[in-house]
């Protein structure tokens, strides 16, 4: 007989990402689906079901972009998923997998994982922060996840930071630290100082993150003024998080935390000069160490719980 | 036999609040005693001693005002209570006193007060904010005090909302939440107004958060915009809490929530636009309803746990 295979699915706004994995949280196999975010989800129920049709999961996790209300199985609201918005995800993906499954948004899923096997092992207390075109957050108490009187804790990307004169905000308000830190916003802080005219290697018009990340690496002066004001934020936003909830470690993961190497003196400065002595004495911040299947595993390890 | 009666001491900077309480909370008896805080608590613990000498508590609670390290019993660092900082209060009252007791940072126990007996009752998640010359909180999150990695956990106070102009804050960081709607900041706002020549009944010099509250009150229109800004950057501090911890409840507390008819209406304005709807929707914001004595009763009940 073989160990059981716990299958964790963590959806994104372009693809879903699908791992299996043992008890032990060894991955088995990974995979990788596209899909068109303005859909409907059934039909992506039903090509997960038909790729993971030998592995006759024990359980299965899916951690979802958007607001999920973890209880009743549903993704609320979803801008970077406008198809699954509404939808009782939870049930559609239990039909079509013939399973029960737990789902819960991807960042606290990235929490999860990180927790299980990754860099918040061991702790008591550890807050993922995500890094990406937004900022989230999962906020690990005492080995469980806390979700909140709404489900929605640790939206650390919103708490606002710049309140009176920041840059607006999706979510309606200003100077929120996703305004500030994402991959998004250094975009804009890199187009609007070379629209002011000030010299660099970026090539104006489709940029990325990535793009400013290489020239500033590359010593490019506004790429990494830009780093240094994106960092700077960053750590007063991890101070928002050092000085209220006080947590024994703090993991980035996400895309923009490849930028680490350019982020992390500035925010190391920032986090020191805006919270306390001895909360910031108490906490690592710390690079996540699954990578990109964080979401997937901590997905897994939901389900299995 | 009688029942059992619990002492809580509720330590400021310039006095000890007394209360004796039954099992079930009952107020049996309060009394207050002046000290300096200035001086080693030694002295202060034997005029407690004595005051209380006829009650043979079963069990004593301390809330002291500054960092406490709870489990060690220590009064880390406490500016308002500079003769104390640095002493082992837990044990030295215990002598004092005769019997064991736990201490905890007054923040914390007026939470556990308004969790156990006031307007916290029944909810999940509390978060008590105290409005006075500074500004503090406490979580208590299913049934406990969260305390986070160093026992500083809540500093909702010094989080930075304004982070890269705002006032300078004691703590050595800009913007926090303190410098923009403590008492402290209400006063220095109208000063800085008044400095400038704008016509108001509140008269120069020594005036307190109080006069610009009763000057608020009587029509006065510069009173009144430094209660609305106090009351707009509360909104956004609470909008911290709610995107972040996302609690069922936030309590407040202190001499400056005696001023909340003025502060509300702009303070629920903020929060509404400054966090998300559902956290928005699930979250009760109310006043506290132990009064002035909400820290004793909570520290009584600490001594009880």
């Amino acid at each position: 007989m073989t160990a059981p295979v716990h299958l964790g699915l963590d959806v994104g706004g372009s693809s879903i990402k699908i791992v299996a994995v043992d008890p032990d949280g060894t991955v088995l196999r990974h995979d990788r689906l596209e899909i068109d975010p303005r859909r409907h989800p059934a039909e992506a129920a039903e090509r997960v079901a038909a790729r993971v049709a030998d592995l006759a999961p024990a359980t299965i996790g899916i951690g979802s972009a958007g607001t999920i209300d973890a209880a009743a199985g549903v993704v609320l609201e979803s801008p970077n998923l406008p198809g699954w918005s509404g939808v009782a995800v939870r049930d559609l993906f239990s039909t079509s997998l013939g399973r029960p499954l737990a789902i819960d948004n991807d960042a606290n899923c990235a929490a999860i994982g990180e927790h299980w096997l990754g860099a918040g092992r061991g702790a008591r207390s550890v807050v993922v922060v995500t890094l990406g075109t937004g900022i989230g957050g999962g906020i690990v108490l005492e080995d469980r996840i806390w979700r909140g009187a709404s489900g929605t804790a640790g939206e650390i990307g919103h708490v606002p930071i710049l309140a009176d004169g920041g840059p607006p905000c999706p979510c309606g308000s200003r100077g929120c630290l996703e305004t500030l830190a994402s991959a998004t916003a250094i975009v804009r802080l890199a187009g609007e100082r070379l629209a002011a005219g000030e010299a660099s290697r970026i090539r104006p018009g489709a940029f990325t993150a990535q793009d400013v990340a290489a020239a500033a690496r590359a010593g490019d002066d506004l790429a990494r003024r830009v780093m240094e004001s994106a960092g700077r934020h960053l750590g007063i936003g991890l101070a928002v998080l050092v000085n209220l909830v006080n947590p024994e470690r703090v993991v980035l993961v996400g895309g923009l935390a490849g930028a680490w190497d350019l982020l992390e003196d500035s925010t190391r400065r920032a986090l020191s000069r805006a919270a306390f002595r001895r909360p910031v004495a108490a906490v690592s911040v710390v690079l996540g160490t699954l990578g990109e299947l964080a979401g997937a595993i901590g997905a897994a390890r939901l389900g299995m719980l």
